[in-house]
């Protein structure tokens, strides 16, 4: 068991996802009680705005531009009291999400807003940006979701520039959620192929990993076998974790992992999938290379089911 | 790269921590409305009686039970309406978890309150047994902090047998928290050391590894690098996940991974540390195989931190 047997972080798997890069200095630890408010006055700060699970973006240069001085948000609504301070930029210039009221429709030239999955298939922002996004997006979604205390329930406020939710009546302190979901590629390594699904929401044609929330009490590589069992019928020996990503759908951290078959014989859960089939790798391989309109897809790049796909199907060995 | 370099379920690094084992089918997606009404009428039901983070135990065997028929708690004030249902053993009949309103120091003989550490600390469980309460004990603490919709302010009521719950005003759903944290032993492979931490809260002489939350919009290795160098001022380059381990302290999972040192000289956050400092593999194996009363000590077996210091100190090369 070699320690180290992956590349520098510039290389490794997590990295080469969608949402994974962010060099924003969060402190999020270790933040003074007025830090919103400080950074709502400094006039280098800059905020992203988000709108039911959408980003604004103005294109009104050759590059869309993500990131506005508070000013500018002014006239679209934007709510300050719903402003998360994601942390500061190299030079120290705070950053912030800010929700705006403005309707899609109603967004004056030149501004759009975009869903979150279009901003990485279709590659407006560069991929640091996109991380603070997805820490953004995640991070208003949940403090929308913990408004009230669900122990008592009386209205909590945000603290440490939305990094926490006090309930003031009991005293109950909430900390930002983060949901792990397992995303697994099976692999039979005597038939040298792999299992996809279908679910029925796919894009035609489409083709992904099974994947299911982590369960209370339960372990990564038990949660992979028991989705894999569930979904498809095929039991699992060894699991092997290969890669993480954020994913603001609202508050997901997805756990890359494969799973090595023990059985071949798929019955899978018709009330998830529509189709589960095992792939050859060669077969695998012309999907990733050569895309066609009418036959089976693989996943966009940037999603970790694609980076679980291409790793298996142009590994060496 | 190969594709599955580990051993099989039963020897994996995960299956070798505390909490980690549990062999109930849950069912938890494919539940009918009326589960937990069933199991309470079942006379082949079996529970778990939790009360304030401590697991009810009858001591009047050779070794202590932890599952009692429904009709033997009600007594000790079981709360059947709080109830969560487990899932079901392999002979089909529906597990559960109570809490229960007797105060500890009230309880009759032969019961007493254990703590969850103290369960695998002395062993009074076997490793099944004490994986169903992690997922009981998770759960009974995740529905206590859901019991108003963090949205709107309403009471929620439990669905699937206390696997969901549901905000009757404006029909939002609620799924259990299971929240990821980091924990890692940092290796300098050219000296042959690894970085542990010593925080107030820890017996005496107890060093462990360093941990924590991984953030909103964060890979698992971005967070292992930033918590290292914000907890203890080291560099980290290449990041290796090894195991994952349930912590019902209230509802955690514990991803255990490796961090390779960039850097040597320690700057330690003393707001969270009160010590920190390399100790050599061979000062390593000597506190594993001959734990002295007044040197420094590793954390308890059952922990991914012993694993984590075991699977280093004692690896070939």
């Amino acid at each position: 068991m070699a320690a180290f047997p992956f590349d520098g972080p510039s290389q490794e798997a997590s990295r080469l996802t969608a949402f994974a890069e962010n060099t924003l200095d969060r402190r999020s630890e270790n933040r003074p009680r007025d830090c919103l408010l400080t950074a709502l006055r400094d006039h280098r700060t800059l905020a992203y705005a988000v709108m039911n699970g959408r980003l604004l973006l103005a294109f009104d240069e050759a590059t869309p531009a993500a990131l506005f001085p508070l000013a500018k948000l002014a006239s679209l609504g934007a709510d300050l009291d719903r402003a998360v301070l994601l942390g500061f930029a190299s030079d120290m210039a705070p950053r912030l999400v800010v929700p705006v009221s403005t309707e899609a429709e109603d967004l004056p030239v030149p501004y759009k807003a975009v869903d979150y999955r279009s901003l990485y298939m279709q590659a407006l922002l560069p991929p640091p940006l996109l991380g603070e996004v997805a820490q953004g997006a995640s991070l208003i979604a949940w403090n929308d979701s913990a408004r009230y205390c669900g122990r008592c329930g009386g209205r909590t406020r945000s603290e440490c520039g939305g990094y926490r939710r006090d309930c003031p009546a009991c005293e109950k302190q909430y900390f930002p959620r983060t949901d792990p979901v397992v995303i697994m590629l099976t692999v039979d390594e005597v038939k040298d192929r792999c299992l996809l699904g279908r679910s029925p929401h796919f894009r035609p044609g489409m083709f992904s990993c099974l994947a299911g929330f982590v369960e209370p009490g339960e372990t990564i590589e038990d949660a992979v076998r028991r989705e894999t069992l569930e979904e498809s019928g095929i039991a699992l020996g060894r699991v092997r974790y290969h890669a993480s990503q954020p994913w603001p759908f609202p508050h997901s951290l997805m756990l890359g992992c494969y799973g090595q078959a023990l059985s071949g014989e798929i019955r899978f859960d018709s009330t998830e999938l529509e189709d589960c089939r095992w792939f050859s790798r060669s077969e695998v391989r012309g999907m990733l290379s050569h895309p066609s309109e009418d036959g089976p897809a693989t996943p966009a790049e940037g999603t970790i089911a694609h980076r679980l796909i291409t790793d298996w199907a142009f590994r060496e060995g």
